[in-house]
């Protein structure tokens, strides 16, 4: 049993991290730690651990002894905070999987431009993996530093991978139009996020200037081989969870849709949590909620030469908590499905 | 014109009354408090005023010299607030519409048992009306205080007012099983009201004691002549909008559902705002969303002995606001439909 | 291995059951029936199997021979037709577990008197066992035919379970006023359930007379040693899961909350799915989405004697599927809670 | 008083037509007509008429006398059944406003092309305005038919007309990403859209070839004054109403953001139903709903030089009934804001 810890435990990730470890056959979750519940049980903080064993776990303080007993941490903090906390862990032989962004970029002047703050760790960000098991799982598999990577960021990079590397993107800006539920902009509460407010609405926000720019911008620049460039609008619609890609991308020549799905299937052959549509099937959320597959699909349109890539995931599952799980299971040897294999829901 | 003023505007039965005193064709709207909001224009606080000509207007502080020039005052304020702002605003010659629970009870004692603090004006208690229309529109009429009824309590008791009046009802609780939309607890940011959390979520709370059972049982003892006592257990369901009463009454005897109707349709004649459904309908919360109407329809259950009332309003309009205008038109001596009159939305 | 089929494959019961199943550790789905869909393959009628092993199972026409290799048969058919198909399976050897009405009684006049047909198979019907594991788990041992509970009934007759053995509960009605998300009403198309219709609506339905009140009533009865009279009234909230029971009880004597705490907690001593909530939590369907456990609470009104119980569940899983597997597992003397321990899900 | 009529009522642009003809002053509705509802009272197909006298009118067939005493017709029939039914109404002098697609087209070949039905009038198509007031004021005033414009085209091309007016888009596809509630998709039942099934749910569907591609080409070319390419991609998200676009256009030079809202303000100057929205406000679908409003707002990106436009309204008001209503004012030499004038609602 591979003992696991998780700092930042009372955000929605740390909780879906509780939902999916708690499952895991291979997983001990030893300590969960949150500043403002610590001293509380998990079944306090979550109603849907009520009558669940991992529910009577009390919650600790992040700065206490029982992180030392873990092998890996999953680290659910604000940005800033995991730069801090990881060097000390890893000194202890542990691994860390961090679900912020601290460790999600190659370059140190892109982390401290976007994000606003002068890194506590720039070496380890060097060692760092960015972990998109589906682009980097042989880095993953020697690495002691995983920047999971950002719900927004996994969607769209996997739906232009498979593009970007067929070297069928002609140069020019890639459009990313996003779409996401609730969750992802976390537990704490906010005038426009109160319920009344969100039920019925719709709402772009962060416009062009959303920090899961820059992350999308290098990783599908390392994919193509060359500098691509990204419009990203993420948009608030009012369900828990979820998130819809629709991405734009200039085609370098005429493709078929059977072709593009040909493509893609070649490409993830064998990937057991991204899955090509075939016709006349479209990715819809509702299909991948809960789980951590990301339905994915491509066309063509004749009339302008763009391709349209529709790429959708839940954003805890596969877009947060899911692929930490996923990084875990690879870091540790195991089957990469383990405690992720369950159906989805319907409805 | 009949100039009004509003306090307490920022919240939401403030704003549901900016709705419709801005259609109403006799009112004009002189000034609207809120102490939090000074200084913005209604329009950076709600965002369906934008393009709005009322959206234009600066919000004041309560305590400004605005409410002089105003005839008729609404009281959005939390309970304790209004019973202080009345007195004053009546010696100027005006009229209040209280929106809170300051003016509800006939009894100073309930109140102060219920709501733990001593009434600020005892005397205006015993003066003013409770604002039911279909039960006490003459008293209205010659009114200086409104105390305008609570969401719940006016779904309970236009549901089951036919019955007590008719003597139908016999001893025994009355059970009022009720159901709201999310709107209904205010716009105040709370945990369990963040979006995430209530979406998918229905629950109860304030299990026997919440304080609209007094309200209920007090109204109810008035219009049967003899004491009610009412279990009232409120729910939320995950909507902004919308209020369902299930209501059980021991019934006096045997009853077919065509003379339920019948007695409901007498007892309502030319009442503009409630109508009983007759058979096969059955009420529905969209069915009157944004409008000032209230469904209701009865059954008996001849198995138990027992009535069964369903009772469905907007909680915003005929729960709050508009049930507020619906007084104004009668303290003014207007058609009482005025500013009222809209059909509902389909879907 | 225990081999199951399912006949009904294409409603939202065995779809459920398809989720439950392809991750339960012991069982192998080996046929799916669906007259309308036979030819299909499962990941073409829903969503969420695609990129899932179980999707590729291509479903059959139920009379096939698919369903002679299987040990247990789920029949998630409409009344009438389970009564005529288990006597054939259950001649072969195999069991039957139908999560249909067919053998959820004890009388037969009363299963024909409700569902207005006669009976196919009255004599397993005597054989048959009601199939709520905490009330009979001994006798489902030992069964070859199961007649697993309405969703309604298994939420209210967990509710009140407790006080009806113990003698708490007076002579007269129970009232059990519940709520279902829209997933109850079934797969079939109806203008009232289109999305645009039920969005944000509430209403009352099958008033009187809804087929689950003599299944609660007999079931009641039984325990109670004395017959129990149930009002019955189901509503739709607009979500697509979850069901809510608020149950009204007379009580013989007064009962303070601590002790109806104490006597939940002891009649569910061990039982791993049925969870009793301490103060200050009261049950919410939100905390159970997606699992098989029912959260339970008590209040004692000392204003009118009586107890007030919330029972809320997954209408799919406690409600359907997951006791399904519930029993399957006890029919073979699995550990109860194999396939069904998973954690529920937050946000 | 004008004398309207309806054909096609049952249908949700039908009801919506209901809903702001009853309120509006100077119209009377003379016939409602819908081929499977003939006989039925309004009330009876609409919840939200129970109560409302409009609700008492009986539907008649589109056949029947009762349409010659009326002078404006709207229909809101398939795409087919208008060319049809014009032609005669027109001869008696009566004034036609189709709220479907048999009008909207200046060329009947690219009706022909993308609807796959010869057109039954094609003089009146050449005769026939296209209904969206901001670009045609002036040539509704004189009309007799008036074509509506679809929900999807009135938001983008409402978005997109200042830019390509000012000239300031360069060559090459502009990308409309829209998203729908589901409303648009009609009230007829379909599987996809039983409500348990799009709860939740987010997805595209119609890519590449949907058919309000042309109309908003058609007409974005001709504000442009050259021929403007589209790609167009709609998405159902789980609401009944509301529709948002985000567009993405190349700019012929770098603008700032401030200068792009005075584009806005100077191009809509005047309009009473287009909402610029300045700095820091974003459109939202809330903030139009039940309105006949559309929100804008538009920022530039300098990193790609491209504009990003959003544009947000009621689908079921600007998009459809509401827009039909401001061609009706305009036709009729009223104000145009004249049943149209109430403020949204929130929340």
């Amino acid at each position: 049993m591979i003992k696991a810890g998780i700092i930042g435990v009372n955000g929605y990730a740390g909780g879906e991290l509780l939902r999916l470890l708690a499952g895991h056959p291979q997983v001990e979750i030893v300590a969960a730690a949150s500043r403002s519940q610590a001293g509380r049980r998990l079944a306090e903080i979550f109603p849907s651990l009520r009558g669940v064993a991992i529910g009577n776990l009390a919650v600790v303080s992040p700065e206490g002894p029982a992180f030392s007993g873990c092998e890996v941490l999953f680290l659910c903090t604000p940005h800033g905070v995991a730069a801090k906390l990881a060097p000390e862990f890893l000194r202890q032989g542990g691994k860390v999987i961090d679900l912020g962004a601290d460790f999600r970029f190659r370059r140190v002047d892109l982390y401290e431009k976007w994000y606003k703050v002068a890194h506590a760790a720039p070496s380890l960000l060097a060692e760092a993996v960015y972990g998109l098991p589906e682009l980097h799982r042989e880095e993953i598999k020697k690495a002691r530093v995983v920047g999971n990577p950002g719900c927004y960021p996994t969607a769209a990079l996997l739906g232009m991978a498979p593009l970007l590397k067929a070297g069928l993107v002609k140069e020019g800006p890639v459009i990313v139009d996003a779409k996401s539920g609730v969750s992802g902009a976390g537990r704490s509460l906010r005038a426009d996020l109160h319920y009344a407010e969100m039920d019925g609405d719709f709402r772009a926000y962060g416009l062009v200037g959303h920090r899961h720019t820059p992350e999308i911008e290098e990783e599908a620049s390392r994919v193509a081989g060359r500098e691509v460039r990204v419009i990203f609008t993420p948009h608030l619609f009012p369900v828990s969870r979820g998130l819809y890609a629709t991405i734009y991308l200039p085609a370098v020549r005429t493709l078929s849709d059977a072709e593009l799905f040909e493509i893609y299937q070649d490409f993830y052959a064998g990937e057991p949590f991204v899955v090509p549509l075939p016709e006349p099937f479209l990715p819809q959320t509702k299909g991948v909620l809960f789980t951590n597959r990301c339905q994915v699909a491509a066309r063509f349109d004749p009339r302008t030469g763009k391709i349209i890539v529709l790429s959708a995931l839940d954003n805890m599952v596969k877009g947060a908590a899911g692929q930490a799980v996923q990084n875990m299971n690879i870091l540790y040897g195991l089957d990469e499905t383990l405690g992720l294999a369950a159906p989805g829901i319907w409805p």
